[in-house]
């Protein structure tokens, strides 16, 4: 893969976003990285979805330094690198503050995991980290909340739950490409909704362990038997 | 019918799941069957509808066995073919994650019949099934969870009830038609938003049955008066 | 106004339902009036709103005889017919199964004035009415709806509350013309669906009297200010 | 920016009204002023959206005197006044009757500061004005609807906080254009669906105040470091 194809892909997954309905205005990013070059492509700060073009996605390396681009990248650019860091496997990342998931991330409350259409994607409660120290919001604010994130997953699996919701914030979510990112991103919000009114009939509602096994097991894993694979 | 037509009219109707807003990426699938040849036709897994075409859909006879088609079948087939089995008046079946009714059925509720719309069309309270056991999750899910469709819809007429929850996982309707069965997904999917705010607003509303009757009469059996019939 | 202009109207009218979301499928209907000859124009039934065409609207009189038409009027004709005869000033009548207005149908509540929103169309809460009795329901259940509506509305000026709500069934409304019967149905939903959330956000929620009055005056009567009358 | 600009400006932010989802009919306006002539253009009164035209737009000076235009000015035109002569650095006025924040103004309530979408344009609650006294509602209303905004934004920046919630009625936004003014009313209406969701998974939410602090300096004032500027 070329760098040009690496923004191309970045470029039409931002524009994924909008049509998926999950952001309004510059409400989100998509970024998406090279594991071999060590180049990470991300949508500049402030650009509409309108106007961004291909060759406004900025090229960076791992340690935020500007390769290529006469943007500004995302402001929440040095999160996007913490998550790279830390989670080799993923090959993209995307930020939103869809409505759903943005309220359960401003609730303080992880989505347990209470049906199949979650236990599909996600292989247990979608994580919402802790409250972040007044040292970790005044100091270095994004890296420090790729921090939280990072430490909130330690112990999870990042392949098997691909994504979390920021307290106060939104949701983070990831994926093998910028496109699975966006994919990951879309359920996330789904689940939130249907979830959020789940509560609402039932707050007492809640599932067999061995059905969230079955479902996550049957997409996931060497025994998939789901798809065309 | 020929096999043909049955393929396109289970086509059209996958379709209709995605333009009645009932489903994203490949959450959910519809199934037709032709009683005379003992053939079923069925959306194959995890194609895309965007992607799907009309000679994509797979046939199979009741057993499972594929007749025609180069892709696999969705992996719920061992569910429709439960129904079809169980139910002979049936000729489509649907299955969705369609917000509001996934909602209730990973709250594990009933919806209950509380107004005119939904007494047009299911006699009675929408049921869901009880949990599934452990052994049944494990074993022989999908046929499984069809089976445990059958037992929730003991004494009541699938006629009459065109459709059930799945506990913890989603929808399943059925009707005379592939189409018709999409249909049913539709009115089962505005009862179940329609019915949610109803309780929000009066967690003790109800129906006299008596109006429950009338409406349901006036559309079908013998009496009806609707329509141009 | 020729009965070809009416036609046109309320045909025009139907397809406004669908346009403003208030309905899927046939559920919902339109008619109009002309006083001056006696006859009403209405929706076919169960026509759904992609095959109707205007010459498919059915013409009748006050008593229900069809003057003009080869289809079966909608099946809550004998309900308008009510309603033209208990208010003389209106023109045209309209009922959906809307989301949010069923909601507080089934509900079986009055939608109180919260807001000028509300105050703007609706001078008061919009009713709703008593169960129908057994025996209304078993006997000219079509007609006593339009007895139970008529009943609710003892004491209010059907000008100035222009719609009601039928328990466990769904709003009607009605204005001037058919437009404005189609207008008033799409401001009732909106304001059902308003006055929902504001009671989920605080069950107490209420309003100053005279900040009704105001609205309501300032849009209606003698002393109105509001548009370019 | 000559008096044609100034009319075409609020001509096109009253048409994003409708393209962003906040009005039907005639449920809003938006108004802008040209300070070195000190004179304001706004929508006419009760204009449909389809049929206004740039030409329509109603230009007064800041005591409410038509100086071009043969149509009436918005019935709300002196709440306008009143907002520019109080606000001196804004330049565009919006109101609008959009579901969630109209929701918030009816249950009179403040929308409190949650999470980081709404920290990134609102630094703190948006204020929602006391209960207006029957004499403000029975005199000059329009004009005291103003007094009541400006007297609530009492100790408030309106920069920094650009927008209030009128009890009862619905939500008034500013900015230094027509269009931020119609940027800051989309976002208050995303953030009043956002925080009614929030509460109703968690009554109890809060959130840190340095994080408010940091998200709202992030975006504004002289340490900015958000978009390209």
């Amino acid at each position: 893969m070329t760098i040009q194809e690496l923004k191309e892909k970045v470029f039409e997954a931002n524009l994924d976003l909008v049509k998926n309905g999950l952001v309004i205005y510059t409400w989100g990013n998509v970024s998406g990285i090279d594991r071999e070059k060590g180049l990470v492509a991300i949508k500049p700060s402030g650009v509409s979805y309108e106007k961004m073009r291909p060759e406004d996605i900025v090229i960076l390396d791992l340690e935020g330094n500007i390769v290529e681009g006469s943007l500004r990248p995302s402001s929440d650019t040095p999160t996007h690198l913490v998550l790279y860091k830390a989670f080799p496997s993923i090959g993209g990342v995307v930020h939103t503050h869809s409505t759903f998931a943005t309220a359960w991330a401003q609730a303080g409350m992880d989505i347990s995991c209470l049906g199949t259409t979650h236990a599909d994607y996600f292989y247990g409660p979608i994580p919402c980290t802790d409250d972040m120290t007044p040292e970790m919001i005044e100091g270095d604010y994004e890296k420090n909340t790729g921090i939280a994130i990072v430490e909130r997953m330690v112990g999870i699996d990042p392949v098997a739950t691909p994504g979390v919701l920021v307290k106060n914030h939104g949701p983070f979510t990831w994926g093998k490409t910028p496109s699975e990112a966006v994919y990951h991103a879309t359920v996330l919000e789904k689940i939130a909704e249907i979830t959020l009114h789940t509560l609402a009939l039932n707050p007492d509602a809640d599932i067999r362990r061995e059905l969230i096994e079955k479902h996550y097991l049957r997409k996931h894993g060497p025994k998939a038997t789901y798809g065309q694979g």
